[in-house]
């Protein structure tokens, strides 16, 4: 047994108490994509944290950025200087306090999609991330060392299509011009898979009939053999039109995402098809997984960290998921490079989620963080081994992508009202078909 | 936003990988304390875990000692060096990979009363307690700030009473003498009161017919009016008795432990009763969750990191019990200090856990860390504030334990057999009344 001296290298207390948080609101252009609630307007709104520590470390978060969310941000970044940089748990008692009763209206970043009954996971989220970052930061090591260590050395992306406009009325074509046939839409996957290497692709549906959005999935089939199929119509669709695509594509798709709306309509689809049903719409809360388990309404649930309450949170729900028997898939709204790296240490460290993860990045041409951290190679991300989240901040595209957000007036993600300033009278397409 | 230096304090790679695992079987003495199965022998084996590293730092564990864990832990011991001390995952990669496909067999040391299906948590928990113990000494933090900070200062503990004999055969009549009738069983609590501030009293069951247990029940709660009371007769009722002790019991009991075995006798008492009903039997590993759920089983779950797979899986627990509505409660096998303190981190930093934990503590008169770390004061131990577990091993007090492990003769926990030499023929009474 011996008597080795305990203690030759116990460290000093590491990571400090946060000294000032700082919430910067961005914007960064984004093509004329289409969904169910409409189309994606000229710019995407973001906001990144900044968490400075008492020992001159910063630790980076970014989450959405519609008006009610930063104003929550806000007031808890007001509240967070003194706060230990390991506590977790005083984050979200920080957060509940300060939001107190007023925890409604968090959907407002979704465009009209999704509702959450209160904000508290969605208004931590970030700041959690920080707090990764900055003990990564303060270890030396990774964040994914923090979630239980890295079990995949690189995280798999999918390719993710959406039929879009030529470019935003009023503006010249965008690079990927118009995406409405099925030729352009396997001519959009084959530049995503040529300039990535995906080996999955999703196609965001909901936007046409189901008959036109079918024959883009078997065109991408016939396109891309290999290839791992899926498709999400956000909740276009009766559950018995559901039940009739599900039975048309299941030879070809290896996941069908929220073909209907509400858990009780995914149980009555899933019923009646093997096909696995996922989800990122009926199931985007820890108050949704107890009524969806019991009716077996979705067999793969799409996390989300900036959702779910950060990246323990998310690990969280890896662990119900694998407990009740649910794949594990990921989601994603339209991001930068800090969610980026958020995304891939917590895939990187979630031993069951072993389906390739959802990314906007292909998107978008501007970023905060400096270029060189995160590559697509052969469909996936290197998991950044240095401290923490692996980014660093470019302080002026950081200015820059502020400025933007001054300058272009948007305030809140409005898909359906951009649609009607070109489509007057436009109604989301929800159980439309 | 500025642009102060990043960096500044950054760490240099904390933690180190290990280079040696050490695991020493010891015996310390025990009462003869009885239960469903029949009665403890005069030693309790336990196993403890000393986890080297590279940097010279040392974590320790604490498991079950019956051969066949022992066999499992050494195994597993000798193919640790090399990891990473913040790999959690690849800890289970490699009990996993040791264990093969013999997995089966992991209740021995439950005296009969459990089966758990795969050894696989419970093997890899006391190493996942040593290299959290490990990172906390790197770090100079708590383990409690290694599950999200500490949420509580103080972790109360429950009297843990037991029916017994005054002495083992042959040997003395011990401290506590003898405890049959309800008088002695009250004089047992008031000595536990008294000596280590209880405000929380469990009474061991299943020894007695119902009858003589109720009437127990009865005079501690005369005896103790302000105190929560708890039976747990380790499934030795049928489901019609369990509902009958139930309506009997519900005005003074907090929860009613296992009255009955499985969880569908379970759901068939808890449908009639709104009694909470506490498990540590038909719900002791994450299989067990889901089925328990479906049939709304149980409403609280005991958890125990020996048993679910070290402390951060215990968390998942504790996660799951808050999203499917169960409470959380601390099951207790006999134990040392080592054990102790992960327990008190675990439970201060689980802020759902809400009960007062189980602890076998009272009943030992030996350990293996060094005095005055954990002390029981108004019922509670506060949590530890130095780094790692923040207990330290007494070398002479494990060596004298080791040598009374290989002096006794015990090699497993056999308390039916044990019965058996003093009342011949004892069968459990398992679901006997």
């Amino acid at each position: 047994m011996g008597s080795r001296r305990e203690g030759d290298a116990a460290g000093a207390r590491s990571g400090g108490r946060i000294s000032r948080v700082t919430v910067t609101p961005v914007a960064f252009r984004d093509p004329p994509l289409l969904n169910v609630v409409g189309v994606h307007q000229p710019y995407v709104l973001r906001a990144i944290i900044q968490v400075r520590t008492d020992a001159g470390l910063v630790g980076l978060g970014e989450t959405y950025a519609d008006q009610a969310h930063l104003g929550r941000l806000d007031a808890v970044a007001a509240a967070l200087p003194g706060l230990d940089v390991f506590d977790a748990h005083g984050l979200r008692r920080v957060v509940v306090e300060t939001l107190g009763s007023s925890t409604g209206g968090a959907g407002a970043s979704f465009g009209g999609m999704l509702e959450v009954s209160s904000a508290v996971d969605t208004v931590a989220a970030p700041f959690e991330v920080a707090l990764l970052d900055l003990q990564g930061k303060a270890l030396g090591r990774p964040v994914s060392d923090l979630l239980g260590g890295a079990v995949r050395e690189r995280v798999p992306y999918s390719a993710y299509l959406f039929y879009k406009w030529a470019g935003h009325p009023g503006q010249d074509e965008d690079s990927w011009g118009e995406g409405v046939t099925p030729e352009q839409m396997v001519a959009q996957a084959r530049r995503m898979v040529d300039d990535y290497g995906f080996t999955a692709i999703k196609l965001k549906g909901g936007v046409f009939e189901p008959r036109h959005e079918i024959e883009t999935v078997e065109a991408l089939a016939a396109a891309f053999p290999g290839h791992a199929l899926r498709i999400d119509p956000n909740g276009a669709w009766t559950v018995e039109t559901s039940i009739q695509v599900a039975h048309r594509l299941a030879p070809v798709l290896e996941y069908l995402e929220d073909p209907t709306p509400g858990i009780d309509g995914m149980a009555a689809v899933a019923r009646h098809t093997d096909l696995p049903l996922a989800t990122n719409m009926c199931v985007i809360a820890f108050e949704h997984l107890k009524p969806a388990v019991a009716v077996d309404a979705v067999q793969v649930v799409l996390s989300d960290h900036h959702l779910w309450g950060g990246l323990r949170r998310s690990a969280l729900l890896g662990g119900i998921c694998e407990t009740f028997g649910m794949g594990l898939s990921m989601h994603s709204n339209s991001h930068l490079g800090v969610s980026l790296a958020a995304m891939t240490h917590l895939a990187a460290a979630t031993p069951n989620l072993t389906y390739a993860c959802d990314t906007h990045y292909p998107w978008k041409t501007e970023d905060v963080v400096r270029a060189g951290a995160l590559e697509f190679r052969d469909g996936s991300v290197a998991v950044p081994t240095g401290p923490g989240l692996g980014v660093e901040l470019d302080e002026d595209a950081l200015a820059g992508l502020h400025e933007q957000y001054v300058r272009c007036g948007q305030r809140g993600r409005e898909d359906t009202a951009y649609m009607r300033t070109v489509v007057p009278g436009f109604t989301p397409n929800t159980a439309r078909w």
